[in-house]
């Protein structure tokens, strides 16, 4: 039993766990459960919605970032460089710990698959993975790096990987990378209707020309049947000022039921929360790359992440702040296929306390001193 | 003694203290000091450019924030709700605290004068200001929060204020809120001339009628032989496209000696950094709004601000994360009128230390256990 804790609507609550699910929750009584909160703020647990274990540098010295200006050439800095790096399964345990440290109850996991490697980091992710599988819920992408029909075998590779375990088949820029969007989208979604898995596509374009991607995905989504199983992670082009496009292509998402990632990064525009929901559209929030060989930043940290959504929103309000939390909680948890994600009786006791009054208080402090319970186990 | 201490630049350090300053540096010799730092970084402290130590909550329970769409709005939820925000002292406190823990060691406040609260606010800070002088410099800007022209009385309270001994005299808005931009300037110049006192002006206006403001101030202070003096905080509209409006801007500034103060705020542009040093332009950072009646967000961690300002600017390499750092500590140092500020023989013993291999990796961590010394001090 854990007692004494402040939920996010204001109620100070015991709460029984039994078999790794929350049993009951009730006014708390002034009793001491096995853990005492002292009247801590508990949270439904925080969604990775997308992230890179096997590039990740976690673990490692600290190691100087060698910026490239476009995708293109990050890829093929990471192409030159990544064998260097060590073996993939000691940083992705690294990253995962944190990741649980920071309140992390769900993830899902991008890993490169293209002509040079092969399946190496997909079969060096998916052991971390089964490691992990025990403590908590983790979906692997198998994501083409480097391209599909530019990159001779890698179809077949992304086939393999849906056959050994790959949760969902990735995608990526198919215009910038591939230079062309019908080839790397009919094979995208041929691999996902073989084999009845989900997509998740990264789209870096900006607009005009992001925007016209993101409808054909969202078209192809609707005909394949496959509405609330394809995302598109980044989709800058939907920060357009051109409010008409903005408007058909989120109409054109709903319809397709196609969500949005994202990690609201700095120096871009990014998808507009707020706007993209009032027109139906699922948006939910990830990392992406931490501390690796495209970017020196990140921590693992999603509550972190949930803040500079909110800052860069414009989010001000207590309402708007919670808002921000949603996406990167019970809106993840929703895209990963996981309904009862929340502080309700039913659900995983996968959750996590921090000294807060609300959830405003704990997105605009960060308080890295964390209590952090998965499927009702302390972490 | 401070021994085993890692500097930005590699070396291994220990360094001797003396009288508040830094009286020897020399190679880590497997020493033991008074403060052994086992290897942490240790950096130049932190600096504070621009903060309302008078508008924060901090230190009070948590409050939502009711936020107005633009700055009048704010402007007039603040004039009507600050009464209910208790004596400015603790709360000033609260924050001094907050930023010295960061490890901050010299700040810069404005602080609101206006026709309906006087100098109250004014002589708050500026009593906390004076307890908290004996360990770390700091100035008051005498700031005009609801206009001078258009608020009776409020230019004889500013000359009122820098006689009691405000350190520069505010501005804001010229256009959007007095409506004036020559009669605001006028005084503004008018009374950082007859007390020889700096210039600190608020600037919120997006391009190009915020560009045309930057250059007209900027002539000014040439004309006044005030190069070195004047600081535009904000100015949103040096982000803007136009390369040519921006090039004329930024030489103007450069020419009139006219540094830029940015905290990289989340949702509108931001001067570009770089840009603006390679034309000669002094641009450091503040926090700005610390939890307060204008903002739900801050901490009062310039370390933080600096990774803010680096994300913004897209920065990723060791070298521009360094930068960042500059923006954040030194650069703020010169414009506060503190040429000695650093790591170095001969300067005020004022730094920080904390657990990284270098600043980047400080940046990108932010670790929250600092040790800081001021003066020679340890907090």
């Amino acid at each position: 039993m854990i007692t004494d804790a402040l939920l996010a609507d204001g109620r100070c609550v015991d709460i029984t766990v039994q078999d790794g699910r929350i049993a009951d929750i009730t006014p708390h009584a002034g009793r001491l459960g096995e853990t005492h909160l002292a009247g801590a703020l508990l949270l439904p647990g925080l969604v990775e919605g997308h992230v890179h274990l096997d590039k990740t540098l976690m673990g490692l010295p600290w190691r100087p970032n060698a910026p490239a200006p476009s995708v293109r050439g990050r890829i093929e800095y990471e192409r030159t460089h990544r064998g260097s790096l060590g073996p993939v399964q000691p940083r992705a345990r690294a990253l995962m710990d944190r990741m649980i440290a920071a309140g992390t109850v769900a993830v899902r996991t991008h890993t490169d698959i293209d002509d040079a490697y092969g399946l190496a980091n997909f079969h060096a992710v998916l052991e971390v993975v089964q490691e992990y599988r025990a403590k908590l819920p983790i979906q692997i992408v198998a994501f083409p790096q480097s391209g599909i029909t530019s990159r001779p075998g890698v179809a077949d590779l992304l086939d393999a990987a849906l056959s050994e375990g790959a949760d969902l088949v990735g995608g990526l820029d198919p215009v910038t990378i591939d230079g062309d969007q019908k080839g790397h989208l009919d094979i995208v979604f041929r691999l996902a209707a073989k084999h009845g898995k989900g997509i998740d596509i990264h789209l870096h374009d900006r607009d005009p020309g992001g925007n016209a991607q993101l409808r054909d995905i969202a078209a192809r989504s609707l005909a394949a049947g496959m509405q609330g199983h394809v995302t598109v992670s980044h989709a800058f082009s939907l920060g357009t000022d051109d409010a008409d496009d903005f408007a058909a292509t989120a109409d054109a998402l709903a319809k397709g039921g196609v969500a949005i990632l994202t990690s609201a990064p700095g120096p871009v525009t990014m998808p507009p929360v707020k706007p993209l929901r009032a027109r139906g559209v699922t948006i939910y929030g990830g990392n992406d790359n931490i501390r690796d060989l495209w970017s020196p930043y990140g921590n693992g940290d999603m509550l972190e992440r949930a803040w500079m959504i909110a800052q860069k929103q414009g989010f001000r309000s207590d309402e708007d702040l919670a808002l921000a939390y949603e996406v990167c909680s019970t809106e993840g948890a929703r895209m990963l296929g996981l309904p009862t994600h929340g502080i309700a009786v039913g659900a995983p006791a996968s959750f996590v306390a921090l000294p807060a009054e609300s959830i405003a208080e704990a997105i605009a402090e960060r308080p890295r001193a964390r209590t952090v319970w998965l499927a009702g186990i302390k972490q």
